[in-house]
């Protein structure tokens, strides 16, 4: 039994693509409802230009107004030095970085080339020091869907940039879901050989299925962190109709049925899961949330009663 | 690497419990186009009777149509004597028998307890002797949604009757999604060690997000035979809104990207995957006829050309 950590992405990465606003009130009650589930982290929001993503335009006030749970650290993401001075006056615990190891990614998704994200990253970090820890979120990881393969010799030279740097917390993301459980275990070998020292935090996509095959890949491997989002929401343009990432809920429940202790309150977080179509107005991919736990028992139908009598 | 074979269970376990009834012309159209892509085995129909499954009523004459590709084995399902001599009559490669672990489910899924449904089969079992090989196929085995644990020598025990009697296979199967891969690890041990002479098929739904995490858990135990069903089609009456068998296609892109030979033409198979949704006039759960394979890439987003001369 290995005691796994999470991280809530959902109001962040899950609703920065939602095709409607979500209230900022509904935005504040769902991470005050997520604070007593359990979580290490929740990623509340992004402190980017409310013109490159409209629907987390309310950061400040989201952040002003949660309640802050002793024990669960409130993160956010943050892309350069104005998010980052945004993000401390708003008592962030931790500011989250994001950049891709595609360099066709990134500048599909940031719109500069690499070099310049480090570099402007390498700012923030230095702007955090000594107040608050940073994460690093690496993308496309696994592979990027316009490059095709990221050589895993990529990822760590980028990793390894951020760790002189001084991060606490390194995130390896299967961006757009193209990571195998094989994949998986490889690159997980790489990265606890050399980053002993820092939060390893492994972030799934459940693109093409196979999501929970690759947290148990990570685990089997030794990996203790994960990044989940409630319902299974968030995803990536590049593969309409397909789910977005892992569901926080699934994943927890896999991982406490094998016996591992995630510290999550799951019923109350089926409860927070349960509450998400009414609130966005559409289906999720979340399964357990629709299907129940594994011990969550049924009556027998009606019949049944009637043939042992008749049989006994 | 490791040769993975499948078993492709749509056209019987999927379609069984489809609202409508599918047209025996398109029933033979799919079996015929998935011959051709490369499973080991197709379960075709089941011959059961017409008022107890409506939907396969047309049995005999889908078996009559269909074309036989040479290497594959078409099996049936068969409930009964009556039901064996109907399968032989139409030229099946194999008799699929099927009984519950748990005699809750059973005398709720079979209208009888578990001793009499394995006395039927008994007679099944001699009929078939010399002619063709018998497949049990054990409902349950990782737990009954009315009774909860199955214990794993319960299983072993209906296993052990079985063996004794000359099947040929045994088919382990999580009728309603509740396995785990810890469950999956050690129930792989068991039936290794015991059965090492029998042709060994684990069976998994994904109503809980877990089918290829399941998937992966019995391969890593030296699983090579799978049941798959197209588009994740089938499931079960107590999970409702949830997904139903795992999906082929997923779980065999999986299996090839991790390097595995599971000997199926993979483009070949999404394709047929892909006119599902238009066949049975709803969506499937199955990802990767969605989103694609993980090689099937993108082109960047138009801006991304301008920006690198900009940049050059």
């Amino acid at each position: 039994m290995t005691r796994i950590f999470f991280n809530e992405v959902v109001t962040r990465d899950g609703f920065q693509i939602e095709p409607g606003f979500v209230p900022t009130d509904d935005k504040v009650a769902l991470v005050d409802a997520l604070s007593d589930c359990g979580f290490a982290k929740i990623e509340v929001t992004s402190f980017t230009s409310p013109k490159a993503i409209p629907m987390l335009r309310d950061a400040e006030e989201v952040m002003g107004r949660i309640r802050r749970v002793p024990g669960v650290e409130y993160t956010v993401l943050v892309p350069n030095v104005r998010g980052a001075e945004r993000a401390l006056e708003s008592r962030a615990d931790e500011l989250n970085i994001v950049m891709s190891t595609s360099e066709t990614h990134n500048l599909a998704n940031l719109r500069m080339p690499r070099e310049r994200s480090f570099a402007g990253l390498r700012d923030v970090i230095a702007l955090a020091a000594g107040r608050v820890p940073v994460n690093v979120s690496l993308s496309t990881c696994f592979g990027c869907p316009m490059e095709g393969d990221v050589p895993r010799d990529e990822v760590l030279r980028w990793a390894d940039r951020f760790a002189a740097l001084g991060v606490r917390g390194l995130t390896i993301c299967d961006t757009t879901g193209m990571a195998h459980p094989a994949q998986v275990q490889a690159m997980v070998q790489a990265l606890r050989d050399r980053f002993a020292g820092l939060q390893l935090t492994l972030h799934f996509h459940n693109t093409r299925g196979m999501g929970l095959a690759n947290v148990l890949a990570a685990v089997q491997g030794g990996i203790d962190r994960f990044d989940g989002s409630l319902g299974g929401l968030g995803g990536c343009p590049y593969a309409p109709g397909a789910s977005g990432n892992i569901s926080s809920e699934d994943a927890i429940h896999m991982l406490e049925a094998m016996g591992h202790d995630t510290g999550i309150d799951l019923p109350r977080l089926l409860a927070v899961a349960r509450s998400l179509p009414a609130l966005l107005g559409h289906d999720v991919p979340g399964q357990v949330a629709k299907a129940g736990r594994i011990t969550d028992l049924h009556p027998a139908p009606e019949g049944v009663a009637e043939l042992r009598r008749s049989l006994a």
